[in-house]
C-alpha cells in the first residue's frame, strides 16, 4: 500500500502515516496538492495529513482541499508530538551555536533556549528538512530540531530528547481515500457548509444539531477562496452514520447553501 | 510613534503599519510573543499584527495572545497582497534558477512557476527576508517573492510584479495599543468566549446575537492552549459599542464561562 505525505521523510506525517497504515509504502511529496493530485489520479492508495494540531490550530489549507477534492477521511489519528535536539554523530551539545527547525517547532521549544542561551534558534522550512541540513551538510557546530524518526532516517543522533515546552502537544492526522468507505466503529463525522451572510444563519444551521442533541466537537469559519470575507464552515460531530446524523444533516441542506461530508470515521 | 511588527523590515506588516499610523517609527522584533512583551512594557506605542488572509486563513498565535494579553484593538486595515520577483540589480528573469520565499507565498504564486519550469521554488522562513538573503548573499541565479517595499528596502529590482495567482489576496491587520480606547466610527466588535462542552452550548451563545438580528462577520473554534480539545471561540460581530451590542455580550455571559471583548473599532 502506498501512502503519500506531504514533507521530507522523517516527519511527523510519516510516523503518523506508519501508525495508520503499517507497512505502507511512504511518497513524500513537496507540496500539499501533489499529495491530493496523486490519491485522485490513483498513483497512491491512500494519504496521510495533519490537520489540527492542539497547540497551533488547524491545518486551513488541507481543510480547504478536503472540501475541494474527492477525497474521504477513512482514520483519525492523534499522534504526540516530541521534538528533539539531533545532531551529526560526534558533535556534542557543547559544540552547538545554533538550532534549525520550523519556527512553529522553535516557538514550542522556548524554555530549552531560555536555558541554553548559547545555541541560537533558526528558523528552517521544516522540522525534518532542519536535520537532513544539518548532517548531510557536515555542520559541527549547528543541530536540527524534529521528531525522533528524522534521526534514524539521516542517520542523526538525538542530544535531548521531548525538548518541548508543553507535552500536551498533539496533532490530529487523517487518512484520506479516494473510495468512500465508512469503516465499523465510526462515530465522528467531519462536514464544510457555507451560509448565505445574514444575521442568524449560523444559529439556524446549528439547530440542525442543538435540536437532536448532537455535540460538535469542532467548528470554524474560514474564508471562501478568491471570494474575500465570505465564508464555509467547518464543523466536526460525535455520530456515525446513523438515523439522527442523516436528519441533522437533512436540516442543514434546508438552512445552507452547500453541505459536503467530508468523512464519517472511528474517533481517534 | 514607535509601532512594533513582527518579521523583517520590508514585510507586510511594515506596509500595513505605514498604513494605519503614518509617519510612525517601525521596530522589528524576531517573534511575535516579542511584539506583545513590548506593548505590555510600554516600549512602543502600539502594534500592528496580521490576523486573516483571504486564501490562507487565521493567524491563531496572534489569536491567542490577544486573548491572553492586555491589549486592545483600536484599528482594522485591509492590504492587497501582492507578490514581486525581486532579484539583485544586474540579475535578469533568464538568469534564474531558483526563487525563494515563504511556503505560503510560494502556494500563491504557482501559475508563476508553472509558466517558468526553469525556476524552482524554495521554501523559505520569510518573504522579505527571503529577499534579504538573496541581495545580501550576492546571488546572481536566485530570487526572492515579495512586497515591493522589500526590494526597497534591500535594494533589489523587481524582475515581474504581481505574480500572485489570485488578485482577491487581503490581509486583515489589527493596530492594538495597551489602552483601551474606543475611536469614533467604532462598528465592528472582536470577542473571545469559552463554552462547557455540552451538546447545544454554542448554539445558546448565538442566540445573544441572532435573537438581536446581530451580524456574526466570523467564527473560529480553537484549542484552548495546553487543553487538548477544549475550546475557545473568536468572534467578531457588526456592531460598535452600542446597546444592543452590550445586551447582547450580556446575554453571552449568562451562557459562557468566559467571555473577553478584544477590540471595537471601526470595519476596515
Amino acid at each position: 500500500m502506498k501512502v503519500a505525505i506531504q514533507g521530507e521523510a522523517g516527519s511527523f506525517s510519516q510516523e503518523a502515516a506508519r501508525r495508520l497504515a503499517p507497512g505502507c509504502t511512504i511518497v513524500p511529496c513537496a507540496r500539499s496538492v501533489e499529495v491530493f493530485d496523486r490519491l485522485e489520479r490513483g498513483s497512491v492508495t491512500a494519504a496521510v495529513i495533519p490537520i489540527e494540531n492542539s497547540l497551533a490550530g488547524s491545518v486551513t489549507e488541507h481543510f480547504d482541499l478536503l472540501l475541494a477534492r474527492k477525497v474521504f477521511i477513512q482514520r483519525e489519528f492523534r499522534l504526540r508530538i516530541v521534538h528533539n535536539l539531533i545532531a551529526a554523530p560526534g558533535v556534542r551539545k557543547a559544540d552547538l551555536r545554533r538550532a534549525y527547525s520550523h519556527p512553529v517547532a522553535l516557538e514550542q521549544c522556548r524554555d530549552f533556549f531560555r536555558r541554553n542561551p548559547k545555541i541560537e534558534p533558526i528558523p528552517f522550512y521544516d522540522t525534518a528538512g532542519s536535520v537532513k541540513h544539518v548532517i548531510e551538510g557536515g555542520l559541527r557546530d549547528a543541530a536540527g530540531i524534529a521528531g525522533r524518526q528524522a534521526a534514524q532516517v539521516y542517520g542523526g543522533r538525538i542530544l535531548v530528547a521531548g525538548i518541548e515546552d508543553d507535552k500536551r502537544n498533539f496533532t490530529r492526522f487523517f487518512l484520506i481515500r479516494k473510495v468512500k468507505r465508512i469503516v465499523p466503529g465510526a462515530n465522528k463525522t467531519s462536514i464544510a457548509f457555507g451560509l448565505k451572510n445574514v444575521p442568524g444563519a449560523l444559529f439556524k444551521a446549528l439547530s440542525a444539531f442543538a435540536l437532536r442533541a448532537i455535540s460538535l466537537s469542532k467548528i470554524e469559519s474560514r474564508p471562501m477562496r478568491g471570494r474575500p470575507w465570505e465564508y464555509v464552515f467547518y464543523a466536526d460531530f460525535l455520530r456515525g452514520d446513523d438515523r439522527p446524523a442523516r436528519q441533522a444533516l437533512g436540516h442543514l441542506g434546508e438552512v445552507a447553501e452547500m453541505v459536503k461530508v467530508l468523512g464519517i470515521y472511528p474517533a481517534a
